[in-house]
């Protein structure tokens, strides 16, 4: 390797205070070729957040790039649906997806895995299980049959339970709502009792202003926020304990990841893991601003309680034993994602936990 | 921008299911100089996590610049004394450093800030006011007197409480407590009855051994598994609450920085993004195995009693109001923090410590 000999070179031509930091080199045939790559969103622009985070990558990937490699990102709806993303990287006509694998458990339910599943990972829990754990690998193989490879892209943190009309004080409470809800946390709210239902975004409003439906989830605060709900459905509740984080991914078609050059995959790599990083963040700083307004305008935030935890709890097991049993996919999943889960919540109970626990309150109770 | 030109040539050139990746360019003339810097860690190789961070940072700026910006990383002590790695990046004498701006709080109380104050931000909420409330750019304010600049760089998540000959039950047992404790929680520990005492990692099991201390505090069941902590002190308190987290930042010389290409900052910055969220990530698969190790080979794991985490909770107040009085500086870093905290412990006591409260338990209690 030349650096031994440029670094001696370097070591010995400067005095230490100097600062000998870059040294002439020839001019090099540049032979990285100019890609362009489309890339669609599975959410729309005034998800400020959610949509921002696939402009990030881009910006970023530029940057790295000497603007040789462009991505240009595109909201959920204007080159492909929202919620057909992989769809379009399966196929090949377009390069690249930012959304959630949660919305393609129509395909095969192991997909809900990588984005969140009820009594979960939280967020921090679940960058470990996909980047050390092994679950990011599972999910490269899953990906492989839709001619895809997927790079964890942003996280929610743990979301909100949603909005409802009436209080829920009681188990017997869910018996026969009507509840917007998809995906695995639907069949454990009607295995509850309730009835799941999928209303697009736009009507939810509608829907809970006339009483077709009880009760409404959607992301947190600052996402809810816009939408109003808190006017006809003022009971908001914690926590979401169905999406205890919900992991984005970037998700690019195989065959265009491969015609990359090394340095390009190594930019999405490393861009995908700083947003990754960074949508938290930003949650976290716009959610106790939103949560307060929220409160300030009429918002009743409230807490399941211990029975309906336990409820929900068992519902969930019985809802994941029961797709185990037909797949065997989810099965191998499972069990890897319970494994990590048992080790990981004993640990965090012992650290985390047991901080937060005396420190979230502590400035309200400590005198 | 030329990319709408490109991408309608790329479209209108290719069918939908065709992938148009790479578009032949002409060679580009390489004007991006080789670099070559030198890395000071200011922690020892047996330290896989904290020094393998150094290593993947070297790893993934050298991938990015296909080679042209390398980093040579080295242990604590080889190149520059562990705890004076700021030091030479002031000087310039080494162009980076990998270490934790609270080693050198002698120069300037403030900098505990940016890795860990007692009863502080976990690793979440720290990355969240580094990179979005303000805390990142209070630092760099301050680097700028010791010509650097700095990127977060790796956390450790909550640490632990460290190893201790007797049982701790009541505020009276710190009375008089020989405890290996650094730092700003040593005043608070010093303020409690103890004897806040440095003693060098080398020295601590022969010290603890010998009676000479009576406790000594390291990281977490990782790194102190090696130590072999638990046959002389056995009684392991959780948690660390002067270290909710403890971010460590990637440092660098401003002279040596400035005269980066915009390319390799970028790699600088978006290296150091990935390997702060792997760190802490690193950390949570270890952990809950060492921690199982440890408590087979003879741990007692022990949590403080709420009168003793109230009385550490008034004495953090004290010391870090009586800094804050006679430092302007530390005074303004404290009110952002101390404002971010109040408005993130708010929302996490919402939604992350609500799940978490129920779910970390529910596997051994819910039937």
């Amino acid at each position: 390797m030349s650096s031994r000999v440029n670094r001696r070179a370097l070591l010995s031509a400067a005095p230490a205070a100097a600062l000998p930091v870059a040294l002439a080199a020839p001019a090099i045939a540049q032979t990285n070729p100019e890609v362009r790559w489309r890339l669609t969103s599975s959410f729309p622009r005034n998800t400020d957040i959610l949509w921002g985070t696939a402009e990030a990558v881009a910006k970023r990937v530029g940057e790295l790039t000497e603007g040789r490699f462009r991505i240009q990102a595109f909201p959920g709806g204007e080159i492909a649906p929202a919620l057909a993303a992989l769809d379009a990287v399966q196929s090949g006509s377009i390069e690249c997806a930012h959304t959630a694998s949660y919305y393609y458990i129509g395909k095969d339910p192991s997909l809900a895995f990588f984005t969140a599943v009820p009594f979960g990972l939280n967020a921090r829990q679940n960058t470990a299980w996909l980047r050390y754990g092994g679950g990011q690998e599972l999910m490269n193989e899953m990906m492989r049959e839709y001619n895809a490879v997927a790079f964890p892209c942003g996280d929610t943190g743990a979301q909100m339970g949603g909005w409802f009309r009436r209080e829920i004080r009681t188990v017997d409470d869910i018996k026969g709502l009507k509840f917007r809800i998809t995906g695995l946390a639907g069949q454990v709210f009607q295995r509850m009792g309730a009835t799941a239902s999928v209303v697009p975004a736009s009507d939810i409003y509608s829907s809970l202003e006339r009483g077709t439906i009880d009760a409404a989830e959607f992301v947190g605060p600052h996402d809810d926020e816009k939408l109003g709900f808190a006017r006809v459905a003022p009971n908001y509740y914690a926590p979401g304990f169905w999406e205890p984080g919900a992991r984005l991914h970037l998700i690019a078609n195989q065959r265009a990841y491969d015609a990359l050059p090394a340095q390009y995959k190594a930019a999405i790599a490393v861009a995908t893991a700083e947003a990754d990083a960074e949508m938290v963040a930003k949650y976290d700083v716009a959610n106790p601003l939103a949560l307060r307004r929220l409160v300030a305008s009429g918002a009743q935030l409230r807490f399941w309680s211990r029975p309906i935890l336990e409820a929900a709890w068992r519902a969930t097991n019985e809802v994941m034993d029961e797709l185990a049993g037909k797949n065997e996919r989810f099965k191998k999943i499972l069990e890897s994602h319970r494994r990590f889960r048992d080790d990981v919540y004993t640990w965090h109970r012992v650290s985390e936990n047991s901080f937060d626990n005396f420190a979230f309150t502590a400035s309200q109770t400590v005198r």
